[in-house]
């Protein structure tokens, strides 16, 4: 059995900072800066080379958070706050559409090529505001945060707002929106604060524990009828374990924020269970892509591919659930996932990560950055275990651990 | 140097019509058909259980093509005209939105589920209804087909008369539309004629001469500017060999109907020259999904994969250039893509092809049938190449390969 002693806590907690600022960020900043459009150019090869300048604007505002977090939780370096001031600036004056809704996909500078059916642009936009918004200052920026978040309330609780993408016939919901509202609404909260919050937060994540969660069948659905039932046709069937795995560590991050609530406790490790069971590939190591609910063949082409993501989340959902429970097999699984993602994904040659692997761990691409990975998933990883192994040793949880690993040992 | 004689080529017409008739259409039909609400049954695992029991509109109307041409051009079996019917009152009867265009995804009996952008369920309905009025003699069908092929010139050559994804601020257009359309001209012209046919084939081949086929680097264009131009951003750069490959035979084959007009044939050669020297794999064998055109990293994450369809379009465009060109070369490829396709690809254990592998030439998948794969390019391969090689046992052309094998053989 594999164990980890209060010495390997040290040594994550410094590998993960390392990584981070001298690894991820100086992959991405200062480079990516557009000085002369302003915004950020993403689209990287594996040597940082530029593959393409349009700009995706989910990252556009996951990069302006991650600058505006650095500077609000690491350091109050200006070149972070000055980094995140041109993201902020960009989305502000070229990724909103004039019906109020933004756009997915523009060019460099800033005319839009692409809007679509969902608010992921618009959650993102939030959480960048929010956090900028508290490293600045500006009172401007944080009225816009909080006009932006109700927008995306009234986009996720008002049927037929938005576009569908299907007809009505077979009505469906997905686990991400309840997911990214809960996790934009931590945001907010610890940033500039906002009163609906709380209450916004609760109510998604009952939706999720009583309508995605199965218990009976130990398992996490990514999509379920209105009323929380399996819809037993191909899509509906299809898992994303790593998502859910993101959505379990959201719960345990709430359960935290929550004084260690043991009920969000409970259902953030159950997901966490169900999912790392489903999802955890026993042949090859990683998490994959897709499984379907039955076991059946899943339609997606990649489903059996090892994406950047589902490891770095997987990798905060282990370490949390470990340090909050001191259950070992948390701790031996953190060390799978960690062991896997930086032994498969990390470019030690330029840095950051590869994003796409076969499901054998062989390389697909060498993209570092294109419409759909940009600095997010990684840093963040980085960044959120650097920061709870810090606190964790500035707290009791340390001692618990400890505790727990001397007890382990004897 | 890899050769083929002409007892090979007596090999290969056995074999295609062997398969044909003996492995791929017994593991689709009869049981496929669904006698209680109309229509097939298409969305099967490897060993043929029915894994959802949606239908793809696209692949009704495939299926019913299917049946048609066979009873049209192999044996007037009343059980295949019976089943064809069936699929054609399906789509009559359920796959019409009231706005009259036709959906993509409906329930078993017949709802919408989804509706996409462009129009390729109605050209697959076209020649559905153009091989069953010609099988049938129906005219109220065959005039429908007529209709139907209007509508598509319709939406074809209007802009904006279809919901567009992107913004018009950098307008392109794809080899498919053309594509498409050629072939559905040339089995409109085939089965029941059609005065529109020939002109509208000229202006597709024309726009893809002009447009998309680029003799300066050798390549066929995916898609460009309007104008022709290359869109130098990620997705504009994607090339998708085994489509345009697929092309390339659909201008062999109007050569072929025009009595061996030259300019086609050099035009289709040269489209299947360049797309075989980017699209085969020569470590792993095997016609690859997508290619950057300049080399760099591709965005779709299943662009390494090795799909059946692409092998099938490359047996068939192989063995038509051979056939009509003479060229030893085209011999040589025919047999390795066969090859690789059918020891690859083939389920000896079932019957039919599976539909997805790794580059490596894994498997990714044990599913023979989904949204987007059923009784269509395999079948169409082999009935295709089984009538050609027929055809050409009948005529000069063998004579004509028959010389070119004898020479070989000197």
């Amino acid at each position: 059995m594999t164990t980890i002693d209060p010495s390997t806590i040290d040594h994550y907690r410094a590998f993960y900072k390392k990584q981070l600022l001298e690894d991820t960020v100086p992959f991405w900043f200062p480079r990516s800066i557009d000085e002369e459009f302003g915004g950020y150019l993403f689209m990287r090869d594996a040597d940082g080379s530029l593959i393409d300048d349009d700009k995706a604007v989910w990252i556009q505002g996951r990069g302006a958070w991650l600058l505006s977090t650095l500077y609000n939780t690491v350091e109050q370096k200006p070149e972070w706050l000055a980094g995140a001031k041109k993201g902020i600036d960009f989305l502000r004056q070229h990724c909103f559409d004039t019906d109020g809704r933004m756009f997915f996909h523009v060019t460099r500078d800033g005319q839009p090529i692409r809007k679509r059916r969902y608010f992921f642009s618009e959650t993102f936009a939030v959480i960048a505001f929010a956090a900028y918004a508290k490293a600045s200052g500006d009172q401007e920026v944080a009225a816009e945060a909080r006009r932006l978040f109700g927008k995306c309330i009234e986009y996720a609780t008002t049927p037929g707002l938005l576009p569908p993408k299907f007809t009505g016939t077979r009505p469906a919901k997905g686990i991400g929106v309840p997911m990214i509202m809960i996790n934009t609404a931590q945001q907010l909260r610890d940033t500039i604060g906002d009163d609906r919050c709380d209450e916004w937060i609760s109510k998604w994540i009952k939706e999720i524990e009583q309508d995605f969660v199965k218990d009976d069948i130990q398992c996490v659905m990514e999509q379920v009828s209105p009323d929380g039932s399996i819809i037993d046709h191909i899509d509906g069937r299809t898992l994303n374990p790593g998502h859910a795995i993101e959505g379990a560590w959201f719960i345990l991050q709430e359960a935290k924020h929550r004084n260690n609530d043991p009920h969000l406790i409970n259902l953030g490790c159950r997901m966490l269970d169900y999912m790392w069971e489903r999802g955890w590939d026993k042949e090859h190591g990683g998490i994959i892509y897709f499984r379907d609910v039955y076991g059946k063949p899943v339609q997606e082409y990649w489903h059996d591919m090892k994406f950047w993501w589902p490891q770095n989340e997987t990798i905060i959902a282990t370490l949390l659930a470990y340090v909050m429970t001191g259950n070992e097999k948390y701790a031996t699984w953190h060390q799978q996932v960690h062991d896997y993602g930086y032994s498969h994904f990390h470019d030690k040659e330029h840095g950051e990560w590869f994003g796409y692997l076969h499901r054998d761990g062989s390389r697909s691409s060498s993209i570092k950055g294109n419409l759909f990975k940009g600095p997010f998933h990684l840093p963040r990883q980085e960044w959120y275990c650097w920061q709870l192994l810090e606190e964790a040793a500035k707290s009791k949880s340390l001692h618990r651990v400890s505790d727990q690993f001397s007890e382990e040992q004897r």
